[in-house]
């Protein structure tokens, strides 16, 4: 019973997985971590298929070892000309006190879900583990995606998710705690009073599934693993932990935000994406409130962001940056990943940290 | 440095300690968590210093063991006649449904907060532990307490707020995660994303304080205790779980539904006191969304749904009962308090149950 799933299956030296972390990571994260014995991730939500081709590349060149492809499966939608106009209403201050051209706010998409146009990518490179986020993609296409060999993860926020996904096949369920740092996965519901912490999720979910269980939200040390595994965890995902690590594409303003008493203060936010997604609070969540209706639907609301928050940005400031982040920091150290993930191993096996 | 506190001090067998819940129970579960070797409580809340002054008569008549009487310590508000005629406005069609007198709707405080006229009742009973919400009192107020030879104790939702406690010269302090049942215990902020789940909270107070630290909120069994130990609790303060003893009060409706699926969806709501507390989703809370902004200040919405919650679960309904919960109700078992008890004590202490 004891994680061989992730031991025996893997090769992992303990079931230290790196959560997918898109714009936060790449290659060279995943890459130390597998190195190391932990499980690396690629998201891929920010890819095309030629960029996430070029990304596993420059991966399996720095590493032969098993390793995680992460997609978002939403279903795209169209873009609503009023509800843009309106997001482009509210954003326009903002464009203004920047000196930057309101008139020319960018649109799209900002995330690509799942598709067919992926599947020659991952028949290329063969994860081991191909994870979703947002529920699963159709049948067919999870059907191809398994037909090439590889595992197939996803994330549940409720107990009804975690049953939704054993009956439709998966091989693991991540038990996503609202403690979690990034974008909620939940699909069943929008409701967000039925997402749980973690320690009471955890519990609920390995209660009510058969298949192996992986732990996320909050887990930032080796008090943190303990907790997860006495929940019945038989793995540990964790994401924020890795944000500060030299490997990270974390900016500077993010990393120091991290590492500053600011950090205490997260919530889930829809401004940056549509979707309710955990960062540190700044201003454009403060003035406009972190949940603000008038942002559009997921992932249409990034487009007209990056401009104030490129602007921003170059004048020292996070405005407008998503600071993505759970809610324990207290794991964000400055140390090569490759020795975080040691030390995250040992903290699996038992070793104080 | 293991719990001393509360096994050398305060004499328990292990350092389980029962959250108070006013409303859900009495004398006769404090009795019987104290006669089996935890810390049983009472909740004051609800009691004038006469009937508290009975409670406590009562108590000791069935355990000479020591024992934590909790204090509401908000400011009552005054009376916004015009926020209760919207309030009443609001509920007046679910009166006329039940063919209840809406022009009778019942108005009053509902929850008392402490202040001197409890002081003699707690000389006469000395109770070894005088815990809080919300807060502390004013400083005489805590200083007459700490005079009677009580350690006092209070609640922690944030960083800052443990910091606050013991800045103040608590004894201990209670962190509350987002999982926990009934009221929250925030006093510093009303923002409720600053709120966090326990597996992200405790670790962080526990390395902001050099107090003890008693972990609350979404433990529900051995699993949960062990969590709660590798993240560096004390002590764990447990409320949910013994809701379905025998020794409880709970109603027979609000019993069946913490034992049914339906359980499993919680949320907080400031509909039933004006104050965010967590409880089952019930049809009110469906209706008018549980954090609806007519509700008048806490504690001020309570009386108008009395008779709502009367009528209704006279036709066995649970359309407006505050069915307090946490969010994990998997330890809700109809089992003799004392028997739980001692379940919980052996969990601490390592063994399975």
């Amino acid at each position: 019973m004891t994680a061989n799933l992730f031991t025996d299956h893997l090769g992992l030296a303990a079931p230290i997985l790196q959560a997918p972390m898109a714009g936060s990571q790449g290659f060279a994260l995943a890459a130390a971590v597998c190195e190391a014995g932990g499980l690396g991730a690629i998201p891929a939500a920010m890819h095309s298929p030629e960029s996430l081709d070029a990304e596993l590349q420059a991966l399996r060149g720095l590493t032969a070892r098993p390793f995680n492809v992460n997609f978002f499966c939403h279903v795209a939608p169209t873009a609503d000309a009023d509800a843009l106009a309106r997001w482009h209403a509210v954003l326009t201050p903002y464009y203004r006190e920047l000196g930057l051209d309101a008139e020319a706010m960018p649109q799209g998409p900002g995330r690509t879900p799942f598709g067919s146009a992926f599947l020659p990518v991952l028949a290329a490179h063969r994860p081991a583990v191909v994870s979703f986020h947002f529920g699963l993609p159709a049948p067919e296409l999870l059907e191809a995606v398994q037909a090439l060999g590889c595992r197939v993860w996803s994330s549940a926020t409720t107990v009804a998710e975690a049953r939704w996904l054993e009956a439709r096949g998966v091989d693991a369920v991540i038990a996503q705690g609202l403690e979690a740092g990034g974008h909620r996965g939940h699909f069943l519901s929008e409701d967000l009073t039925q997402q749980m912490g973690t320690l009471a999720l955890l519990p609920q979910v390995v209660e009510a599934v058969s298949l192996p269980v992986i732990a996320a939200g909050g887990i930032a040390d080796a008090a943190g693993i303990r907790a997860a595994r006495a929940l019945g965890a038989q793995a540990v995902q964790m994401g924020t932990v890795w944000l500060c690590t030299p490997e990270a594409t974390t900016g500077a303003l993010h990393r120091a935000v991290l590492q500053s008493p600011s950090a205490r203060h997260t919530a889930l936010t829809r401004l940056f994406s549509g979707r309710p997604a955990r960062g540190v609070v700044n201003r454009l969540m403060r003035e406009l409130g972190p949940m603000h209706e008038a942002a559009p639907a997921f992932p249409l609301a990034t487009a007209a962001i990056a401009p104030l928050r490129a602007g921003a940005e170059a004048l020292g400031r996070t405005d407008f940056t998503p600071l993505w982040a759970g809610q324990n920091t207290q794991g964000c150290v400055d140390v090569p990943a490759g020795t975080l993930t040691q030390r995250l191993i040992a903290a699996w096996h038992g070793a104080s940290d």
